[in-house]
């Protein structure tokens, strides 16, 4: 692949980038906030067991980006009900390859592509006329001990990879990866998502669950808070450094304790309506908020996305296959009552993401540039891209300071795509440096 | 004119888009949407009448920007009431010259000059001093048989013409250019509006019209639809491949038939109110999105414009003269309705055209990017200009990919700019694409 | 600092934007918006005090940038309550020296190191290194009649510099000026807010202050409207152009003066409420547009900005410290009723200012590409930066025309970084001027 990939042509910047860019492009990755299923490494003897389940089954964007263009998650081997079952990997990667031109000029063409080059050394342009052949090489390189996911772990220079797990979650895989003794370096992270929103249909079985890894009877709102309290404590103890919530809107409200309690009762008899549901988010960000004070982890919030917005995808095939689409966000007025009783604590930090970048010089940056416990995320979802990685460090830092951003994180599920997502990232601050260091806005 | 305009000053982008622009710049015209009025067409003898019925007073957007610098429309020749009349065109066109730098900078600028220079070979630069020039350059130019519509629309090698009729127009100026044996694809296009804005003071006349083209007595909801539908075929005999609708708000809802034709009743009693109004859109959004499952027309959808936000100039002058503005515009929300009932049809396609360009990356190109029914309309209006292209196309495809947008249109109602708008495309499309090429952003 | 700094690294482009710029970097300043105090200029023989009045308490741009990174108002000498008292300047000079690394790729790092090197000549890097040596430089160099604010009005070549005084104010410092004889050209501008903000807990002070020096009994709405007006002729004796006035909302609405004056009434007896204060706002945007059609001062207007959004800093510090944050902001719908009533009118002139920029290409550029009353002011506050410039003359200009906006002004409140700012916006221009001529936009 070229070397200069990324950069811009202009000798002046392009020249500064690629020292820059060879300054960072060995160091460690940092991987604060993924997706991996940890369960990957709890063993040195597991494989990834095929090219599908490694780069079409896990990515919603690959998903996503075929069924927008006629080919269906059954065509990729993804059962209606019975996920990733009876289907053929060969004829899977067949139409994976068949149809990867459609990936041009999108960032899963570039991760992609940079994946399967770099890792697993395939130069040969993906195509029908290639699938039989690549689909031979990986399923020979996975089978051999370089291609374990503890090994491509160590190989991919990971210093710390953050997984995403739910705050009912036993932690068993967690557990699994210390007491092997393997010294890779993975943390939970404390997701709130699938015990706040209560009209998920989840939800009440997440609480029992909750209940169960506590030992608590959760029957109202206070013991509901002192578990996940108490469950906090114990990612704390397997390296947790941060919380994680996404919400459709950035609302804020404190309630009384009577109020959340009736609204969580409403809950538990599956009587709670859509009002209960946005006011109770809007409480426990309250919550969230203040859980992190005392204990010190970093909350991170993905704010703007509505889920599931194809339901006929969705009862088809459930969640996360590429069906949720951002919605315009407000940050200003939402975020006030937490920034009122939280925004110039000590003791917290909070990260903020959006898929609404017209908030990113308008709110998020201002309030980033101005509260001290606020920082802001680098692009998400969407927009970690090329042009969009450049939108976002255009548009914020001049607002927000260098230091008030909270550097990258690849938000992946597929381990292969780690080190090019990194890669662009490294790649593009180093040439969007260059360029202020060209016109002489900041100086070496 | 400088034939590497628009291109990148930077000579490894310059090079390559130059030589990615030779290869399509002599490709005939595909115009799938435009205003240009098919009567021009109708007969091999028509003419244009003289240079202010060619340039200015087709064009709202040169209306627009002298009304915004303190020039009235009447100094353009357009009567309050009855437009067009008792004016002395050489005097206008002096008007239009002598103020002819109020478009530098503009697209407007971009496709007038192009025009004269490359349509009509008039090098001079239009000022006062060359106004006495250029009129009479043009007035014998546009007396020769080489400058009448049709050997305009011949020399520009237009392949495709698609002009834009109200659904209850009888197509006669259609028929005639069918009739006259002339061999120009010139195209209708289903435009809903004036039947569907039921307190646009027209509506009620339309309705009247569409009636009698479709032979039906329109007495309620379900007769509305079926002249409708049967007008639609009527349309697809001419060759119509689409339908038009442009609307404030892209909300969609599904009223029951009691609710459409209670507000159907209200508006043929002149007694619907705004709400209604609104409603009304909503619910024929899905009937648009239904009828065109079944008949096959792609159903375009133009959001997010303020008609008529000048009410003093729409009292004196009407419609169409420079007085519409853009509002924010949700998407993802809004078109929940019609997507989740046709979001997934195969027979359906549907393109959507926004002045939001906030929601390009927010929630337009998501969607795109996942609804298989979905394409994305160029840049339209205030946006298909040097920047509004570049933006649209750096925001949108990361997102939605290179396969879902719907290729251009120049949404035209002046013939001759046809080919300076399409060149425009042209010239920055490549210059995108040679930008990805020299970032190895894609491969050749 | 390098001559060429800001420009493009693309040697056409830089080239050319050299060469515009030389022609206009020694042009004078006109500076007909900003918040310098004019009782700097009312005796020859005023100095700064010290490096902290200077550079640091005026700042809010530097507060606000030193506040998200932890450090305290107090930090800076800023005392609650008392301000600006009770501080040992070296000290506080010590902290914003340590950490002025912080304002690196930010607006304030060009401004502050431009007017450090250009006005005080200081070549040393800023840090805590250099403390001690650049305070005693400033304290030197502030002693001396180079240094004077009269001095350095007329070195930097200052032709008009317009204060912002609130519209009760007596104009003493005006007066002072005048009557000391010096020449320097300073004009005072018609605030609005503390008269207009009803809920404001200044309002009633500066409604009696407004009777006092306008000699009125304001005891009801007329009698309030007629006291603005002759204080508005008074302004203008003393030079003033314009009128200014920011609100958190664009919204207007025309009340019946019976409804004007119940609020105005339940305002002077501290009734009001939000609901109230929200129309009366918009009321008077009303009555700021009719009275600047019968006076012919322009009409300025800030939107969509939320004043004191931190509550716990706004109780200790009150005001102006870096607490406020823009909101998104909308115009179409909310100037309908002020520009459907003085939208076309010959003798009124309105410049609007936006911190909500996916307004410019949805909504101002249009509506100042439409109506001949208005104009768009420059990129302000948060977005007067390289990229906020930047991006300004990229939306706008295309839409509403070059001749549509309203130039630049510094918006400042120091002295010495008046220079600074012009250059850059002059710089910015002329680099993107120069992008239009390399790309055969524009002829020269």
């Amino acid at each position: 692949m070229y070397q200069d990939r990324f950069f811009s042509p202009d000798p002046t910047i392009r020249d500064i980038a690629r020292k820059l860019y060879q300054g960072c492009k060995k160091l460690p990755i940092f991987a604060p906030h993924g997706h991996v299923n940890p369960e990957l490494f709890t063993d040195s003897k597991l494989r990834f067991g095929n090219p599908v389940e490694l780069f079409v089954h896990p990515d919603h964007y690959v998903i996503r980006t075929f069924f927008a263009n006629g080919i269906s998650p059954h065509e990729l081997g993804i059962s209606p009900k019975e996920k990733f079952t009876n289907y053929d990997p060969r004829e899977v990667w067949k139409v994976f390859c068949s149809n990867f031109y459609l990936f041009r000029a999108m960032p899963s063409g570039v991760w992609l592509t940079s994946s399967l080059r770099e890792v697993f050394g395939i130069d040969e342009k993906i195509s029908e006329a290639t699938a039989d052949l690549t689909y031979d090489t990986l399923i020979e390189k996975l089978a051999s001990p370089e291609f374990t996911p503890r090994a491509l772990f160590e190989r991919f220079n990971i210093e710390l990879l953050a997984t995403t797990d739910s705050a009912s979650d036993s932690l068993i895989h967690h557990q699994k990866i210390r007491l092997s003794g393997w010294q890779g370096n993975i943390i939970p992270t404390f997701r709130f998502d699938p015990l706040v929103h209560i009209l998920n249909p989840v939800w009440l079985g997440q609480i029992e669950q909750l209940g169960s890894v506590t030992n608590t009877n959760i029957t109202n709102f206070p013991t509901y808070i002192n578990a996940l309290k108490s469950q906090r404590l114990i990612f704390q103890k397997f390296g947790a450094l941060a919380t994680d919530f996404s919400a459709q809107s950035a609302h804020s409200e404190e309630l009384s304790s009577f109020q959340a309690n009736q609204i969580f009762q409403r809950a538990l008899l599956g009587k709670a309506d859509q009002l209960d549901a946005d006011r109770f988010v809007a409480h426990m960000l309250m919550e969230m908020a203040r859980m992190s004070t005392e204990d010190g982890l970093v909350m991170q919030f993905h704010a703007g996305i509505f889920r599931n917005h194809n339901q006929v995808l969705y009862d088809q095939y459930g969640a996360d296959v590429g069906g949720d689409i951002p919605v315009k966000t407000e940050f200003t007025n939402n975020l006030l009552p937490l920034l009122t009783k939280f925004g110039n604590e000590k003791n917290f930090r909070m990260i903020i993401f959006t898929l609404d970048e017209s908030t990113y010089s308008r709110e998020l940056a201002p309030l980033a540039g101005h509260y001290p416990v606020l920082k802001l995320g680098p692009p998400w979802w969407f927009n970690d891209s090329v042009n969009g990685i450049t939108r976002y460090l255009e548009n914020v830092v001049e607002i927000a300071g260098l230091y008030k951003t909270a550097g990258f994180n690849d938000d992946t599920r597929g381990l292969c795509s780690i080190p090019a997502r990194h890669d662009l990232w490294r790649r593009l601050s180093a040439n969007w440096l260059a360029g202020l260091l060209v016109r002489h806005n900041i100086d070496e």
